[in-house]
Formats: structure tokens, sequence, C-alpha cells
């Protein structure tokens, strides 16, 4: 049977979801506890790579298995010996032609910041730190603009390879209280290092070091010096993953 | 010059404010930090101490020193030696008889639980986890038996030695959002693990295991046998301390 694997994991200690020679991965980890725990190699295959010291709530992953148990229950046999780190949410039966990747309707990821003039022990794990000062309804305005279809090359990473660099952002929540902002933002798919060019970007206009005008100027001619710099990874975390098939 | 430090830790990795044979404390981390960026030994009066694994985002610590710099330029100095789960707030100059622990007016502790069925890696570092079917209602009701002055010895850990166990809670306030609770507990005084054993008592509570009337037994009866365990020290962080000479 295929099933689906919910992920929760704090990043700070690994080198991304995904394998690499550099360090332990995500996907590595429970690939092997799974090996432990039933006896049988899989193959995860996840809605997308996190980079490293990225953080999830609701990462989503399928494999196949031969195992005859009930595909709820393969959860609580992984927490056993998983990591306090990683955790599955949740597990369950899917079609065998699901795809963890490709069946992907939308993804929501969460960027969080903190304003303090000195660093936070208590929020460095999950946010990074900026300077007071932001203009929270400007940047508000700038997400806005950034919402919607538009060709993203301007807020990507070089070096990416995509056979097209248009995406939808859905929406760009900007929530804020005392002393924390979370960005919350959902689209249809993102290109590398995409949300946190954005909140850079963002971030940026809040404190007056651009206009919004830069913006569009970003979004349509495709113009990305006057934009804001790569946030840190360990702000951000995928918070949810849509499939074509739910309701 | 008498110097009040505000300092904010992260206490995972520490033995507790206080100078341990058995480890690290966070009181040592500074006072060593100090020693290295200013040449001189101090030593530091807190407000009291915290546990091993108790966080604080508000500890309040004096020390007298000969430095003849601004006192409120000496978080930065330490700052840029402390590790990133310790660090200073704020630094200012107090009278030479103010006195971190005697001075104390109240102080308020948050303690964090969070309800699922499983460890939530997002959450474990600062929150302890408790099972769903807390009524949170009847939680408050307990929590209003609670405040005011009382003799909490039923709510002290054995073994300490105070001269008087009467202490008054001013507010016990419960937050709560969709999978977190804070118990935010204000007082002019704590016993020994007493914020503890009142969290641990509000959600024996919570889950119907006992009822008010043991609640209102244990504060005039002297009873703590049907009351909650200690909870565990990573959901308790140290948020204010106030003084006498404080509007």
């Amino acid at each position: 049977m295929r099933v689906c694997l919910v992920v929760e994991y704090d990043g700070t200690n690994y080198v991304g979801w995904q394998v690499q020679p550099n360090g332990i991965s995500v996907q590595q980890v429970i690939e092997e506890t799974f090996k432990n725990v039933f006896g049988e190699e899989i193959k995860l295959v996840a809605s997308g790579r996190t980079d490293s010291g990225v953080h999830a709530t609701a990462q989503h992953a399928h494999f196949d298995t031969n195992l005859t148990i009930d595909a709820s229950r393969i959860c609580y046999g992984l927490n056993s010996k998983l990591p306090k780190d990683i955790k599955i949410v949740k597990s369950f039966e899917v079609a065998q032609d699901f795809h963890a990747r490709y069946n992907t309707k939308n993804k929501t990821y969460k960027y969080s910041v903190y304003t303090s003039e000195i660093e936070r022990p208590l929020f460095e794990r999950f946010a990074v730190r900026v300077n007071l000062g932001l203009n929270v309804d400007k940047m508000r305005e700038g997400a806005r603009l950034i919402e919607g279809e538009h060709d993203f090359i301007s807020f990507c990473a070089s070096g990416s390879s995509v056979k097209s660099t248009v995406r939808t952002v859905y929406k760009i929540d900007i929530l804020t209280d005392d002393e924390k902002i979370d960005f919350v933002v959902e689209g249809n798919g993102f290109l590398y290092n995409m949300v946190r060019i954005i909140v850079g970007t963002l971030l940026e206009l809040g404190y007056g070091k651009i206009g919004l005008e830069d913006i569009s100027n970003a979004l349509s001619g495709k113009n990305r010096s006057a934009l804001g710099k790569t946030m840190p990874a360990k702000g951000l975390c995928l918070v949810a993953v849509r499939y074509l098939e739910e309701k």
C-alpha cells in the first residue's frame, strides 16, 4: 500500500529534508527509523525539499510498503523511536497514484521575525531578530502587490533551474503581536528561496529602504537589484500542504 | 556603583540560575563573561534561584562594580560575549541599598503546556505536552480559589525550609489558543516548586481527576495527597519581577 506521513520537525540540527552527503537529513532519520521499527526499507517522497535549518509542522511524504498493518498506526511505531526533534503527526493510506510532490495544490510557509535591539534567547531558535521601526501597514501594502500570478524570477535564488518561474501567491498574511511578526505565505508553488526573499523584500519596504514601486518593478521588469536579502533559514517553517484531491 | 541586570535565558542546558557543583549555571556564565569583558570579578545576587531547566525573560540580578562606565552600556559588552541562550535585556544603575532578592514586591511566572496526542518538536523546548480533554473553565474556577493569601504548604515541595509558608497569589490567568495553554501566575513570593504544583493541580482539575473541594481542602486543611504532580521544569519561565520602589 501507499502511505502518506505528515511530519513535524525542528530543523535546527539537520541538513534539511533531503539526504545529503554532508550531514544528517530528516528524510534519512525517518527512513532509518522505519527500517529499525518495521524491518523494511522504504523511500520517502516529500512534497518538496526543505533547506538546512528550515522547520516544518506539516511536511508531507509518501512511501510504498508491504506492511499489512493499519496505516494510521504506523505513526505510533515511528514516534516511539524517532528523536525529539522529528515526529510523525499523522499516517494514513492513500491511493496508489497519490504523489506527495506532483499532486500538491498549494503550500503555506510561515516566516517568523521578532523586533528587538538585543538577541532574545527564547526566540532565537525559530525566529530571526530584526530592528525596531518597521512600518507594518506598508509591508501589508507590499504584500498585496506580491499576491497573484507573477513571474517571480526576481524573487528566486540564482542557480536554480526550473522550466517556468511563474507562480501564484494566493495570500500573504502579516500577523503581529507585541514582539513577533509572522509572514504567512500561501501559494501554488515556490521557487528556490522565494519565501525568504519575499520576506527580506517586505522588511526592506517596512524600513523604508525600498518603495512599493521597486516591488512592482521587480514583478514586471525582472530586476532583482533593489530587493531585499534572502532571510536566514531558521525563521522559515512549512506549515501546510494541500493536495488536488482534497476538498 | 550597584548595577541591576535584567536577564533572559533559555534554561535547557543549565543547572539553573545558581552556581552548582554538577554543571554550568546561568550565574556562573554571566560572572565569567563579566570577568572576561571588563576584567573585574563580580558576584551576582538574583531575585531568586531558578531550577535546572527553568527559563526566564526577566530574571533580575544586582552586583557591585568599580567600573565607571555608563551602567546602561554594560549589557552591550556582556551580550557580545555571552552565549546565544543567555542575554542581558537591560542594565541600569540602582541605589546602593537596592537588593534584587530582598526588595522584590512580586514575581510573575508563566507555565506553558500544549495539548496533543503526540510530542510536537516545535513546542517541546518551552512547553510540556498534556493530553486532550481539559476543561479550561473548570481550571479557571480552580484558579480563583488559589488566588489570595493562603498557607501554601500543600503546594510546596517537601524538604524546603522557610519561616512561613503563607504567600499571596494575586492572579492566575489561563490563556489559551488552538494548541497552547499558558498559566500566568503572579504572587508576592513562591515556595519551592509552588508554581509547578499549582499547574499540576489545575491540570488534574481540568481532567476531572480532582474537584474544586480538593483544592479548597488543600488550601485550608493542609492536605497535599489529592493534589497534582509537580510539572517538569522546561514549561516554566520567570517573566516579571517587580520591586518595592517601582511605581
